[in-house]
């Protein structure tokens, strides 16, 4: 049974210039893995005949299935037609159902077709024309020695709504017993990916499931794989592999999925009817900012308190003028003074706090570029963290922030959860 | 004179399963395009050695310069360093540099170095090391048979510092040009795209200064580029088109090149020696995030208040209960009342707030997603702005930000300088 060797060929100057995003590969992408299909390599080339033409020539050597997008326009400039036609060696034929729907697109606005869109009908000899309700490029479909080819317009909302309703049920059809492929991500933070790699290499070298650990900026992922006949087949597979993983790394292994540092959060908080207030030195607005990024947020976020100048972090949230002076704006009483301050402010059920030295500048030598101190002020009790941090101004801004919320996660979580 | 002929290779799985977008070759396009530079081919390939090696060998028939960005972190899945060094048929070295840079990485962390990540300073026989100030993956340059490869990490805070420092002078170096091209970007807020276009056709179609138009969230940019024999010839080319895009256009250009909305108002109110603090509803810390992403803000940025709540915005603003209830939290008098109270909190010279509904929930008909009242208190006057914006919650809660630091640029900027 032959399965699915799929690539994606973007064409278009713009993409080289990097004008536009070739979000296309991402789409089309995503939409194979939801059918267990997988595309090998993503190509974009510029509006050149003989490079287009070169793509598909290497392409069809390694591929199955090929889907370009773009280059299907009216201009001079659109040149995806001809060079699958030279690919080929094949003609372009006038298809009268395509020039029909070109026309019907152009009366539906009250215009008549200009004559430089009749280009836009031509189908490659032995194609298949695809509908696309939304513009004036149709697609098309050939096969030619055993490649699938489908060539989709440039547009985004031309291109996806084929892509769902032509391509994809078109290559269930082409091959039909392709087996699907599960994976479940989970989410890691407070640990390093060395740290968590070095305590699995067991997983981590296994065919089905795959284990793959992919990287973020300050936390991690690990994404289970598995492929089997069907759907609930393939999450049996991955189900003790998630057990396991769960059962090394449970304090670190915050959400699933599509989940956030600031989802989590909010998840814990809504659970037990809790809230949330926020004070923030060094990270100026940054951890709120995250926190309000979720919808719905104003359930359990009350607000808070950007303390950048000393008199602020005085005035508003009641840090000691005692504590700066003797201790300093960046140290652990300071922090703690704040996430009580600010707990207190808002009435929230926790307070946490950042005080630090995000830099460039403001550096010494007992208080480098990349000192933090984080606080969370509970119920029950008051916890600071230093963590030295490294990076850019936006990395140790955001690393401290993302460190703050795995604690507080952590906090809440161990929390009585309300019935 | 040999021009550049470049390929951008990205390696990832995840990439090919749409997880990530391929935002790398964007932004290498990019700078390579401000250079006069143009890359050829996009291509993306999985975590795989011998499709790694095939697209190494394919890119070096065609280019003189390879960027490949991902595929150098310590794990099994990492595989750009062999694949490269496979391609060239040379052995890969301890590079004693690299190591004591990838220890000082950790020891900064207060860890010793996992023994995995030793094989991150493996460097291609012949290559030279590029330090990662931001990470564990060092980067390498290795050049053989006419052409240049470099290998750049995949976390973007790591790759994108190391292309403007690293790459992009190396290969100034390597192709001087006989012109150089000298680009001028201005920045526009305030104005649409289409407003600006129609009223310089004449500007657009030039083709030496070229003038383009450049869309970015809630903003957009025209970037003048001239090529000429000198810097100087290229910036009297430019200066005759500069003066006329101000004369049209003055009150929305807040700035040149690199400059952004906050450090555009972080310019204005230090050479005026003011300061400002914000009162944030809708952007939820969003605004003060991006005013202290500025390096140096805490000169002029006192703090704020974060005020979802409304018993926050009556309690730590001052915000009376009267208004909250007779004209809701989203309104013009409940704006003005937040940016007076913030002032007055802080004792700044400025207070700036927002308040609005960013969705996706809790719009209504009288106030739909997308309503944002944005205000500005001074020293002599108190304004609010009602602005109806579209889009996603991020869009609208980035597009309110810049909306009112533009106001607030302008309002500044109005304001006498101090002597």
């Amino acid at each position: 049974m032959e399965s699915v060797r799929g690539e994606h060929i973007a064409v278009g100057t713009e993409i080289l210039l990097g004008q536009i995003l070739n979000g296309h590969a991402q789409a089309i992408s995503r939409a194979f893995a939801e059918q267990g299909m997988f595309l090998y390599r993503h190509t974009a080339v510029g509006d050149n005949l003989e490079r287009i033409v070169d793509a598909l020539r290497e392409a069809s050597h390694r591929a199955n299935v090929v889907i370009v997008t773009g280059g299907l326009g009216p201009t001079a400039d659109d040149l995806t037609r001809e060079a699958m036609a030279a690919h080929l060696d094949r003609r372009l034929i006038a298809s009268e159902t395509a020039e029909r729907e070109i026309e019907a697109y152009f009366a539906g606005r009250g215009r008549p077709m200009p004559e430089e869109n009749r280009k836009q009908a031509l189908l490659i000899e032995g194609g298949i024309h695809l509908p696309n309700p939304n513009g004036t490029a149709p697609g098309q479909y050939v096969s030619a020695d055993g490649v699938h080819y489908f060539l989709l317009p440039g547009p985004p909302l031309e291109m996806n709504p084929m892509l769902v309703h032509h391509v994809m049920p078109k290559l269930r059809a082409l091959f039909p017993r392709e087996q699907v492929l599960v994976s479940r991500t989970l989410h890691f933070c407070g640990i390093g990916e060395s740290s968590v790699d070095e305590q699995i290499p067991h997983l981590l070298s296994g065919s089905n499931p795959t284990v793959a650990p992919l990287a973020s900026e300050g936390e991690m992922m690990l994404r289970i794989t598995a492929a089997a006949a069907t759907v609930d087949a393939a999450r049996q597979q991955i189900a003790p592999i998630e057990a396991e993983l769960r059962s090394r790394f449970s304090p670190f292994i915050y959400g699933v999925d599509g989940d956030t540092l600031p989802v989590a959060v909010g998840r814990a908080l809504t659970a037990r009817g809790e809230t949330l207030a926020a004070a923030e030195s060094c990270t100026g607005g940054l951890l709120s900012s995250m926190i309000t990024s979720v919808p719905g947020a104003s359930a359990y976020f009350l607000g808070g308190c950007v303390a950048y100048a000393n008199p602020v972090k005085e005035r508003v949230l009641g840090v000691a003028a005692q504590t700066l002076q003797s201790h300093g704006a960046v140290s652990e009483a300071t922090a703690i003074e704040m996430a009580h301050g600010v707990r207190e402010l808002c009435g929230s059920t926790f307070g946490i706090a950042t005080t630090g030295i995000a830099g460039p500048d403001g550096g010494t030598t007992d208080k480098p570029v990349g000192l933090v101190y984080v606080a969370i002020a509970g119920p029950d009790e008051r916890r600071a963290f230093r963590l030295q941090l490294r990076g850019s101004r936006e990395q140790i801004r955001l690393r401290a922030a993302k460190q703050l919320l795995w604690r507080l996660w952590r906090a809440v979580e161990r929390s009585p959860q309300s019935p």
